[in-house]
């Protein structure tokens, strides 16, 4: 299994949130937090990243977290080269690995990867140089690590110590690498209660999650919550399985409305990873109602990448000092 | 209707030229001017954007105006995030003002868009937040004013004060963006007399410009003027309809050739937007020729979209002054 | 035909390196290894173009050599303009000259330019004002000078002088432009000995070459030889030439194996300009052993284009210096 965390003690990797110890999370949501801007509205920066080259190389394709961590890596001021390089490219010219080698020898510092293939940022950490660091932007629906910490740093930030929340996460968590990471990290924490909320065909295994609450009835799923994490739907998935419900029909029985949203603490938050279906699993007044911290986990989710891209830098630093 | 002007009296959008007031103009058109290069070709550049971001939000496909907006904001040393996103991801996935609300979350500080339809730009305008500016490149066949300061600035610069001209403007007027914020722009400044030269089915309805000039024949349209504006033929209309000649017939009937040029002052300008049809709507020679400015156009368009930029960032510095 | 070289004696375009003086390379190659890192693998960078402007006009997609020339452009310093435009939408829209004159109105200094047909760069350099450059990327199968220069230093590096060695190149020799200025580059250093190697079909015409061998063999090919390069097999010329074997038939016959490889020197290096198919044209291990120079190719390159880059700078400064 792949060490993330360099013999030094220094994060070098970030690929999935398991096995993470908590006081490294807790050193992460800490520098986020410095990352946060003010009051002004003004982008946050510092030269964390100066001289450095961060990769985004996405092989599928990503319009807001590609953007989010280019202006991440941007705003530390790195270099950033932007890479989408599409599956069926991939498939008909070199390898994975050799497209890696080749940037490597480029001088890139920093990749950051997006695949539809489980193992594959894991494969990349494995294979890269020792002064190489790879952060996982979204893998399959195994992991997406940057967006787990971002809605831990929401939940935080709103809600303060994680260990006495009930949280609810609703819709397609069997195929939701956001759910996954979400889950791993409000576990790291001790959350109170964590219930997973849908049809009998979008919850995980029970032995993957075997504290997790599986509930199939939205309002009971709400009762009493902190947090409600409403899942993005793939629509295309409604085709595949006929027991799933179409659009209109999900809405009806599991979409978040405000009469269902009140079943949850008067103050619970609500979550959604973007981008929203509105009108299929949240209703848009909920979307935009002052509970909604959606935007926020926006902010938060830049915030996060540059935290993870300046920690990640240190280890190369340390790297480098080693060598001399 | 959208304020383009903030309550402390800077323009903070820019999205139409119509309403705008001239001082505001001529102190745009100044700032242009200080942005053209000297001498030696070299690129002018400050750092009036140091520390925003500018994202350059195309929702419809452009190389030239995306590389005009995009060198001008790096060369006031803006971050610069290009999105090409075309309207069919559009319609699957998010609603635009979800799109705009999440990149606005990332601390966009302007939007440059792009787009095929009418009134998305001032949507998105009245929908983002109070610190964030939106410029139009672009939209429909409506509105393109960074086009109309960059006409009226060669113009300008080549024959000083604009209200003694008579300029020609010929081609497909009703489906042009680009005439319709030059024809805007020259009656601001109170061109002496504007024509309109084209088949019927190429003139806007007499209402939307009374004061102009509407001309079938281009040797007629071309008599006395000071200034030609040959518009770019989009020759895709000329399937669509029977009645428009095709290239060539539309060449031997309306083409700017120099026999047809000699009509117009000796010393007249030969404009176009580009990207030309070199055979079509202008002879080759002519766009060639020392009466031509066409390049000086494309020059005189960085200037002009680095002084809006560095306009509406002064709206910004004086928002945020007004938050401490 | 095209003058490389300004009046004033300075490099200003890079189209071909037919005709270069050995003087001129070897400056060019000392500058490159200036820009090659040291032993931390941090990459190498200065000022040498701050306040200029690259673009990268890629008529012919390209991920590896864009993302070198960005690299480099951006580590001198440099703005980068990225802009692929497809050869189809070339043909529909304006003629390429228009766009090169456009993009020059934009005070672009360099034109990075990769075309499928042979003349386009030549075309470019002689077309552009005075204070602007021109490099070839990549020109249909005729010229891919950096490529031939990355070639020479690696080759430099590891084997000293060059006049004492003996290089083979196998494979698609014929429709190769990393082969052309590779033979050109080691012909201008006086190689020892250049040998073709491949099926006749593969071979470029004898007076194109006249002091190259030829062999239809490999292991008589390889025998004794200081530098093998392997050439990436277009596998997509299989179907249109029976002449040819196919991949598994074409490793059979032609492909780099260890066992092939004892034929060479006991210290040969063995090169390819990746894309690699592994198996085809090179088998796996060979591809990664210790006498594999593939990957410093790579880094080679970026140092050459900086090199290149920083060279025709020099040229630009001096043109601005004479104007004033």
């Amino acid at each position: 299994m792949l060490e993330q965390i360099a013999p030094n003690g220094l994060l070098r990797h970030l690929i999935t949130l398991d096995g993470l110890e908590r006081a490294l999370v807790e050193q992460l949501l800490a520098r986020s937090r410095y990352y946060l801007a003010g009051a002004d509205a003004r982008a946050p920066r510092d030269a964390s990243l100066h001289g450095f080259t961060v990769a985004n190389l996405f092989f599928e394709a990503s319009t807001r977290t590609r953007a989010s961590f280019e202006l991440a890596a941007k705003r530390l001021d790195a270099e950033v080269l932007n890479l989408d390089v599409n599956t069926s490219s991939r498939i008909k010219g070199e390898s994975i690995l050799d497209t890696i080698y080749t940037l490597e020898a480029m001088h890139i510092d920093i990749f950051v990867v997006r695949d539809a293939s489980t193992g594959v940022p894991d494969m990349i950490a494995e294979s890269v140089a020792p002064h190489v660091c790879v952060l996982n932007a979204g893998e399959s629906n195994t992991s997406h690590p940057t967006q787990g910490l971002l809605d831990l740093l929401t939940i935080q930030l709103h809600k303060g110590d994680i260990s006495g929340l009930r949280v609810a996460i609703i819709g397609d968590i069997r195929h939701s690498r956001v759910a996954r990471s979400a889950a791993r990290a409000l576990e790291l924490f001790e959350v109170g209660e964590l219930r997973f909320v849908g049809p009998q065909e979008f919850l995980p295994d029970a032995e993957e999650f075997p504290q997790a609450a599986r509930v199939h009835e939205i309002d009971a799923g709400l009762d009493g919550v902190d947090v409600v994490m409403a899942l993005r739907i793939q629509k295309e998935r409604f085709d595949e399985d006929s027991e799933i419900p179409d659009g209109e029909e999900y809405f009806r029985r599991f979409g978040l409305t405000g009469q269902r949203l009140k079943h949850a603490r008067p103050d619970a938050i609500v979550m959604h990873p973007g981008p929203m279906n509105r009108g299929t699993e949240i209703d848009s007044d909920v979307a935009d109602s002052a509970q909604s911290v959606i935007r926020e986990q926006v902010t938060n989710g830049v915030a996060v990448r540059m935290a993870v891209l300046a920690q990640v830098a240190e280890y190369i630093r340390a790297w480098r000092s080693a060598q001399s």
